[in-house]
């Protein structure tokens, strides 16, 4: 039997375009952990962070990441290191991973399968590699994937044979719900065709609309967890390794499986707003209360990822704000101690009033004047955005976003949507949960019916079915593609579809032009979801048609 | 010698999405020219539209296209139809061409080479086809292939060994500055190659941030061009066609290549307004004259695509407006017989700083109070587009949006920006274009130093280089990829290309939310230019590790 490897898994977040700060990164856990372990390991991509998108174009940048290679490569460890970058190779470009060790580059690996579907867009930057790559050391001969290429029985089928004694595959796989399982289960499934260990390292951390939740794990010969890191939480462990048998080093943090899909779920969010934040250099956030619970879990997510010092929240009555709203606003922000103003929009909206009588003229009232309201907040939000230099959240929903219940230019106002792919019905759950860690959102945010107080008594259920029918049809029309006949067959009101999906497909030009925020869903609007503005594609053809 | 083909092409405008009304308009187009035609082309992806996007991903999508072309199949008509569609085969799609005659389909071919750059996205939805496919009718055999195959040299090649008389290509080629020359310079190569006769037929409309220009070619088989239909118009014509000869049948209008380049862009964006805001189901549009040449050039642009009734424009000033600028706005608005109005934005810029007094303390004025001001304006066009269902069209061009000279819903606001990707010196020559062929823009207005008037006395290039400077830096950076270091030795101002550079990496998270507008240039902001929004590639790297 060959003794063990000491493998040290670094799920660390790597920051997109971040070279520099990347491979300072990179060296520093090598000088940390590199006496200790045979082998470090980093994520895929982790060189240049995941995903770079069009920076991939530049030929400068490989420039970059040659030498950031060079220098990883010439760090005085004895560990050896495993990393991933881009690589041009003449005129073509591979998503790449380096075997580095004393100055020399002891194995090179391409990824084989190009994920080119929901995020991801392989396909635009490179070519698919045509060849296995095993690497041998102290014995151990150690088969080499990326991400997307242990999603398909055949590259580990080719590493078979040659005769391998255990699989590390490096990953930036984002984080949506359920995802972790379905991990495990693609895991098993390879595990039961190669009866070897399989080692899962993945990235960690916030990019844009992607959270990468880290939760890498090492399967032992038989398929079971041998070792599992923690979600959305970045670190180095060790593990010693053999074909035969997968052990723990040291003391390892508990494992996430324990946690409740809620809980993943916000941590996930937590760490989005806050890598975006930090990432992007903001001071801290600011965003509108309105006491509704949309806005209520925002401020608590915003405390959870930055502090309650770096939050400001502001109440922004009208007249139609009911007082259980101001209060209910203001418990909010007392309970999390942050900084609260409430500054009424009347002067603003009743001077834009008067300038617009006249280009008016005798037109009826309709949703021009609540849609001035929700502007007159969102050029407020703005404007202390612009003075503190502090991200302007904006609360909307994923319900309210696919039916487009938002204000463009108003509530839609700012640069991080956190709850943006978060259906409502999981709105409440997260508020829940949320409260049961310390009580932060008043019992009747979370009770009373969801209002946009643009309009006396307005009520969200007037012009909408309940959200538990609404999520439903949003959830099989919007991410798994039903068709209207179909979700009608499915048992929902059938004038109630057609609404709800004709609402949807009128939005997207409100879509476009939103927020980025974390896609938690297997479909969320943005990378995921990407449909003409101008279609007239409508579910009349598809009955037509029928 | 073998008798010729006589063979209609149809250059027609195909909404994305409007299956029913696309399959209406090639029924339409047989019955009238069915008869006088042995064969009738449509373009690429006719019956859905190009590009139809995640709309791909729908499984009722399919169903509604094999109606259609089904439908298509089944009409009573002597001539070939030969037309582009989506097309499933058990689990795969393909971007395919039938050839259909009363009730067959006599011919299926599946595009070979999908392109996945710049614009492109169908390897997300389609996987190539391995076959070439020749069409056999009257003693001729026809090439068929789609696009892109005809960009590559192989395609084509492997067809010569199918013994072919000429080819036919189907195409959905977006318009940019040049594609003609491009496309006239591809095709002459393959001619080189070939020797026969090519028909290229080209998609014509606008389509969110894509134009299609038409433009379509007949090549005769020494090379020549023996064709040539209007760019950005719709239309049919037919040719006679055998492997020795192309003549034109009846009247032809004349050729696209005797308009200057200014011409063909402006008729791509009069063409690219139009389709959006009719498509879209506009009653017209509204926009903010400021008296500068970006909003006067779009007023123009405007009121060719839709007619002076469908336009609004709005002059809104405040304090730092000059009376220059009050008459030229006024003048423009005359000239072009829109309906105007003058409301001041200063009741509600001073509403907004009286509330926002307590918050903002004694903080120093800053650009919080000149995007307070954009703001202003900002709601007053939306609200005046929600009272009347105008389209808001903002007004910013390429140089603008490249280093962020635009407030975040502020002038930013709006459905379409006609010239979010002309630089502001094409922005100088079309204006004076367009006052070539009758005057609209005051001559002050094209030669006065452009100004945001935001601020007392502000001339823009205060604050950036001379717009013949920036325009050239923006070029290399944002649509050539060069870096900092390279721009620099091409003898520009050091800091000032820093400077630049940083700013355009800086705003990726404004333009991520700004209005669609039709691409131009060989790259837009948009789906030509994917940018990570949280990006800490900077150029201070990129000349450390040089």
């Amino acid at each position: 039997m060959t003794t063990a490897l000491t493998v040290c898994l670094a799920q660390l977040d790597f920051t997109v375009g971040a070279i520099h700060e990347n491979t300072a990164k990179i060296l520093a856990t090598i000088r940390r952990h590199g006496n200790d372990n045979d082998i470090i390991v980093f994520p895929e991509l982790a060189i240049t962070g995941y995903p770079p998108e069009d920076l991939l174009l530049r030929d400068d940048l490989y420039a970059a990441v040659d030498n950031a290679v060079e220098q990883i490569s010439a760090a005085a460890s004895d560990a050896v290191v495993i990393v991933g970058h881009p690589q041009r190779v003449g005129e073509e470009t591979f998503n790449s991973l380096s075997v580095l060790h004393r100055g020399e580059c002891l194995q090179r690996y391409h990824k084989q399968r190009l994920p080119n579907y929901d995020t991801f867009d392989e396909q635009r930057y490179f070519i698919p590699g045509q060849q296995n790559a095993v690497f041998e050391w102290q014995g151990q001969r150690i088969g080499l994937l990326i991400c997307e290429d242990l999603w398909h029985p055949l590259p580990l089928q080719r590493l078979l044979e040659d005769d391998i004694d255990w699989v590390l595959s490096i990953n930036a796989s984002p984080y949506q719900l359920d995802k972790h399982e379905q991990r495990l289960s693609v895991l098993q499934q390879r595990s039961s065709e190669c009866g070897k260990p399989i080692v899962y390292l993945n990235n960690c951390g916030g990019q844009d609309e992607l959270v990468f939740d880290g939760h890498s794990l090492v399967l032992a010969s038989d398929g079971s967890v041998a070792a599992e890191l923690p979600h959305c939480q970045t670190l180095c462990a060790s593990i010693e390794i053999n074909a035969a048998s997968v052990q723990l080093v040291g003391e390892w943090p508990t494992a996430a499986s324990t946690l409740s899909s809620q809980a993943l779920v916000y941590q996930a969010l937590v760490l989005a707003v806050r890598d975006y934040v930090q990432k992007n250099g903001f001071n801290g956030v600011v965003l509108g209360l309105s006491g509704g619970i949309d806005s209520a879990l925002t401020l608590a997510l915003a405390v959870d990822a930055l502090g309650a010092d770096k939050v400001r929240a502001v109440m922004m009555p009208f007249k139609y704000t009911s007082s259980m709203s101001l209060e209910d606003a203001e418990q909010q922000a007392r309970q999390l101690a942050v900084d609260y103003q409430v500054v009424s929009i009347e002067p603003m909206f009743n001077a834009f009033m008067q300038q617009l009588q006249t280009l008016f003229g005798d037109a009826e009232v309709d949703t021009t004047e609540e849609n001035l309201q929700s502007r007159c907040r969102g050029v407020l939000l703005m404007a202390l955005s612009n003075k503190h230099r502090a991200l302007v959240l904006t609360t909307g929903n994923k319900s309210e976003m696919a039916v487009g219940y938002a204000t463009l230019y108003g509530d839609m106002c700012g640069g991080f949507a956190p709850l943006k792919d978060v259906p409502k019905l999981l709105v409440f759950e997260l508020a829940k949960y949320r409260n049961s860690l310390s009580p932060c959102i008043p019992e009747r945010v979370i009770s009373r019916p969801p209002s946009a107080e643009l309009a006396p008594d307005q009520v969200d259920e007037d012009s909408l079915p309940p959200y538990s029918d609404l999520d439903r049809i949003l959830a099989l029309y919007v991410e798994q593609d039903w068709s209207v006949t179909d979700i009608i067959a499915a048992g929902f009101n059938d004038q109630d579809v057609r609404r709800i999906v004709r609402l949807v497909d009128l939005n997207e030009y409100k879509r476009k032009q939103s927020a980025v925020g974390p896609k938690i869903t297997t479909r969320n609007f943005g990378r995921d979801r990407r449909y003409p503005i101008t279609s007239h594609y409508r579910y009349e053809l598809q009955r037509q048609d029928a």
